[in-house]
């Protein structure tokens, strides 16, 4: 498959070419982008010397289609949205991983404070955790958030199983700053992130309304969740945190069966005897869970980690792709974490 | 007055040194520990060349009430309840950092997996958590475990309000690695420490017993907590993430008047507008507050921060110190959070 | 004394701030910067609040000159020479802590790239590196950079003894992030300092010639000095390291000697036995010198260390304060170095 | 190939486990260990669950020899030199990562004060710098110290060009601290090595006499080097940075040329036009050199970064494994730097 990366100077775009460099199935015929049009990546990005010198191209959609198979949208929440139409209007396919085309529209404008894409556009596109939905035909894929992912893995094997109150769910979400993105601020100045742990967007973070979104797939009845984020002083990492009344007290054991049996066949989710760490997972596309009930309070503990850029953006991105394409999902995905 | 330092070269008595150097009113006049007998404090730690070149002595209870009028022990829970024993008997005046005093001996047993105190020495302590407790006339204080100070401090105001459901308060902490001590362990060691976040103890952290005891105080109807402790890899600070529902919603200006009511005449507590972080309090002995309630859930977030190693140890020890001796609470306490 | 501040917003001056709040011989009376006039500056720095709630003032020298006794310039080079203008004409104290009044201006204009200071205005200035420098009497002080203040602590001994061969000093020096100013920019953002060591402004550092016209007082032969700047994952903290070839052997009791008779009487450096770290000095005003000689080479390595917005800047700055005025060159500046 | 890896639970061991776990033409077939006798490795370290469940196996040469076709020894210095015995004996292919077998008898016992290897043992090993070594029918490889391989990269060029002063030679090498291993002490506890930064064995580290021995292959005049080692807080990543004088003068393109020279069919070695720093190679297998060269000093900066675990260590070894056995050198080492 030859694939185009539009947004390639991103964190994602980035992190989408570091991937598909050894993804035996997919060649990355060009790169794009909105400024360092015609310079080559590696002039910019000189750790991509020898491994990525394609030259950045304006974003046309046009020479796209010619070129690719397959397009890879990394491009902020906004700008996705505009350049989806032409692929879309020529059924050309297309994985989005901004939040362009998660929410219905009237919940992107209010918690994106953005305009929406159209609804007939946005009835093209499946939201794909790659765990949960099936891929084949599919043509358009809204690739889910970061937070969400975690949140979501976390949480969908205890609705599943009914197993809690509805009402309880809280999730103290923390992430390294790779997640905040590579725009420059005040909050992403080395001085202020180093040293410190900030809590920020409380109750009104964009993921929240896709978080309860897919949830209600496996229980309508939840209609809010309680959701914190936190920037941790890290690059890549992702741990929710999820606090969760059970409806009644359960062993340890028939905790790990119910989620054992949503994930025994998921390579890429793993069911820790121990609360998972960060380290569990950077640098690949594993999501970890682990947790612990408490009987005297009855709130069981639910923690799950993923590294942002790979399971919560590039590597679930390439999942898709792989799971779309009738390719093994793990193609392009077996790097070990890092862990030290 | 004359001061003297019981487990000097541990991370809080060394802070006590720091903040005793420059306490108007005190006068260190001996420290000890159990290594390093003879040897100067700044030839083991040079950053104090010229600070404090005392002389380490060993723990000999008579010599320390011969030279000094009051004593600091910043030994490890365990080894504090049997050095407290002499001073107690002379009703010499002591301030133990540690656990050992801060629980009645069947919780202390159970929580901290030791023998207890003997009930008559422990009858003798008052648990000093510095804005809530009158020490005129105390001789013997615990001072309150780092996490305890932050979770307490955020919510005895709403206890004492009747405000929240008791039923429903979490806390998500977190904790620099100076929380942990000097101790080597695989969990201390940078690497895997460095880039990680690390959930600990969970449900099973010996400051939730104290937590509860003091909260039972302010409503008795308080059974347990839910308390997760978790490790940033940072070495100073704490922020005790505490999430509540309400018994009935209320504004951020109701809420805001509440807080302000406890803490109005509180020099070292500080209700914030926004959300702290840890950087509001490093360095200082501030304890900074901040909430968020949403509507849509019910809860009420509450964050407060402090310096784990000064409002949380031996800062608060200090204003125990000037609380019981009557000079002003602030004496010695003065330095500005570092921030940068 | 009354002070004023102006651009107190800046790194140096919030530092000033915090170090002046403790000065029992200063009194904050107006604090100046080009933004968020009319805010209390605890407004827009939470951790301030109850410390400095002062409101921001535009900066207007002749305002500045009615309230206050002397002024801190804590703004950026370029900004500094055209705001000193008044006060010079005036006779009025100031110390500015940029580097527009330490060179003359052919060098001014070559290293940094600016317009300098007229040569009238530059003559009234000294330049203050504390250890070196008689202050008595002087009104206009040139505050030392940061580099400069940890490299001519470190070499000036052996210039004095004739020690080492001219043509052979290399530094190689380190910095964390606050020396690089609070300006956003790619090289300052979390994600690109976190876990990397980045060398920047080789041979271009506009520290350079400061510290060979300084080093130049003590051997005019010398003519040039090779130095890098590097920028270390931390906040705060530089080392330098020099290596400089020794004329002939010398043992490390004669350059102990070598280095004692320079400081013996200087509180604020330390001669330690060891090779210094940054945690030896970090949150004090403490420059910290060790070294060591080895034969084979015939270099010997010299390493001190600061803690860049103290001693290298508003500690420096704080210490020429008292030393312009008369006060003991300690007050206000005893905080002992945090170390944890 | 079927492979063992004795030593598997060190930093260089699990790294080997990360790489050869995606090497195609290797297979890790036993795992051995001095300790967790029985358990699986991913129980142990649960971030390898699903990806080495393999058992640890005790150190027992002879079946290690029936197993597998070569064995990596990642034991420290000291445990190496005796596990190879058999292994040479028997002419079984062995890759020791340690520093047993690098150095001359007299050289190790003076450097390491151990006792070393047996000449006989010693002479059939060859100490392989990838770049620079033919390792055709090769059977017994000491890998190449982590310091060592990045000042060697950098220097090599100069020395056999002839192009310095060699006396001149200084090396203020950087490392992270999985370069020094995962023993528990003071120096490797997270709260000393955060936010410092501390230069350790100046003058006496262990890759001296290895450095200069390699050196001197291609300059024999050489004698010394200046050369000292300090730990960055970071887990991963050396930067040597090396500061020589020229016997003339030379344009940057002449310094390029001369360098790429050398490295123009060297996949892993890239010249860099800007300074490289840590970021350009973590997590690859890339060694990475930029340099600037300062007429007035007449010294030339040369920068070299590695992965000290890759490059330094596992991946040099692997890529000796690759040219050892005929495969193509980049086999399962084409991750690209993590970089964020």
């Amino acid at each position: 498959m030859k694939v185009s990366i539009v947004g390639v100077t991103g964190y994602s775009g980035l992190e989408l070419v570091r991937l598909l460099n050894n993804h035996k199935n997919a060649e990355i015929v060009s790169i794009h982008a909105s400024k360092d049009i015609g310079s080559s990546l590696s002039d910019i990005y000189p750790y991509l010397k020898g491994i990525c010198d394609l030259k950045i191209d304006a974003v046309d959609s046009q020479s796209i289609m010619e070129k690719a198979d397959l397009v890879f949208l990394a491009t902020p929440s906004g700008v996705a949205k505009d350049l989806a139409c032409d692929f879309v209007a020529a059924d050309f396919p297309l994985i989005d991983l901004s939040g362009d085309h998660r929410l219905p529209a009237s919940l992107y404008e209010r918690w994106y404070q953005k305009t929406a894409q159209t609804d007939s556009v946005l009835a093209r596109f499946t939201y794909a955790l790659s765990e949960y939905t099936d891929l084949k035909g599919k043509r358009f894929i809204a690739n889910p958030g970061c937070y969400a992912t975690a949140a979501e893995l976390a949480l969908i094997p205890l609705l599943k199983a009914q197993a809690i109150d509805l009402t309880s769910i809280i999730v103290d979400a923390k992430s390294g700053l790779t997640g905040a993105g590579k725009a420059l601020s005040a909050s992403s100045h080395f001085v202020n992130v180093h040293d410190n742990y900030v809590t920020y967007k409380l109750n009104r973070h964009q993921h929240i309304p896709e978080i309860v979104q897919e949830l209600q797939l496996f229980d309508s009845q939840l209609q809010h969740i309680q959701f914190s984020t936190s920037l941790l002083p890290v690059n890549r990492g992702i741990m929710a945190t999820c606090y969760v009344k059970l409806k009644q007290p359960l062993s340890h054991e028939a905790i790990t069966a119910l989620y054992q049996d949503c994930y025994a066949d998921k390579f890429f989710v793993r069911i820790q005897q121990e609360l998972p760490e960060l380290h569990n997972v950077i640098g690949s596309n594993f999501a970890d869970i682990g947790f612990a009930y408490n009987p005297p309070t009855n709130v069981l503990t639910v923690v799950s980690v993923i590294d942002n850029l790979i399971k919560g953006a590039a590597g679930q991105a390439v999942q898709n792709f792989n799971l779309m394409c009738g390719f093994d999902e793990k193609t392009g995905l077996l790097a070990v974490p890092s862990y030290l």
